[in-house]
């Protein structure tokens, strides 16, 4: 009678429990969830799933999700400026702040040489090719600030610069709203050095 | 191109945001692991969460969840000892612990008044017919011990007085493992008054 000998809510559960952070505990409450559902609430997110994986395809242009590529943003918005970032989340994320206008270009990864990613395996050449149809005055370079995602960043800025144009890299220090004396060591160094004349 | 504008996967988020104790943020993440799984992946995610509804009842006999019905619990063990429960997932939790081997009775809730659940609503009518068909010694009140689970089992102890069973409820105090320093004021004033000579 341990749910795990009903042969379906296991299955279930361990379905479950292949969406990112959940853990079995927390798999078995979802799948309670979906037995007291109703047959249309249970239809009704079946659709949503089948729906995500038949609608959604990767925009050609800048490798972002899309339902018809190029995306709406390439279709709409100017080259001129190009933010490239790791994966669709980030590029979400700078879209929300509403303080980006150009287009985007999505890595789909960072080079990684210890997970065995490297820069034919992220949409690095297919940057190159963008930048290299003109029209891209500067690209922004807005992976994390991690490892991997700076190694990436120094990778990518000595590629493109043969092509006349601007290269950045976001802004990395003290996070807005934050307390200074939490901060640790590394942000701290990398704020007094990046320091700005006001 | 925020998230919330890509039909599809507005609506997936929104479907994974139904599931228990799942936010916004969960729901994005849980969404784009679904984007990035592949079509086997979700298909056999669909599969499990149809095959639930298709194969998962309850027991015509303890209303546990089961395949078939009665129950492989209500087949094969004694009703000697019934343990009647809020809900399956607390029979599940007595399973476990493997220190009960008679059959379950779930109750699916317990009475609370104010969310408009009388004795009515939940599977007490079940419980004492299961009862006056005869063969029971004993009926272990399971229930919950905070308001509503204390009402029930008052109540549904006051219903067995006219049959010759003893009925008794599961034990309150400090939990095993826990330290005294921890222990709530009305689980230490429990513990006191329900101490035990050894």
């Amino acid at each position: 009678m341990d749910i795990n000998q009903i042969e379906p809510i296991a299955r279930l559960v361990n379905e479950f429990s292949k969406l990112p952070s959940v853990g079995r505990k927390t798999a078995e409450r979802y799948a309670y969830s979906i037995i007291k559902a109703s047959d249309e609430q249970v239809k009704s997110f079946v659709d949503s799933l089948l729906g995500v994986k038949a609608k959604i395809k990767f925009c050609e242009v800048c490798g972002n999700y899309t339902e018809q590529s190029p995306c709406k943003i390439c279709r709409e918005r100017t080259k001129k400026v190009l933010c490239v970032v790791k994966d669709p989340k980030d590029a979400m994320a700078i879209e929300k702040s509403g303080a980006f206008k150009g287009q985007y270009h999505i890595l789909h990864g960072t080079i990684n040489p210890l997970a065995g990613v490297g820069p034919n395996d992220i949409r690095i050449k297919e940057l190159l090719s963008r930048v290299s149809d003109g029209g891209t005055e500067e690209v922004i370079i807005a992976t994390n600030p991690d490892v991997e995602g700076e190694a990436t960043a120094m990778y990518i800025s000595k590629l493109l610069k043969p092509f006349d144009i601007k290269v950045s890299r976001i802004a990395q220090g003290i996070s807005m709203g934050s307390e200074l004396e939490y901060a640790d060591e590394v942000t701290l160094t990398k704020a007094l050095s990046d320091r700005k004349e006001i």
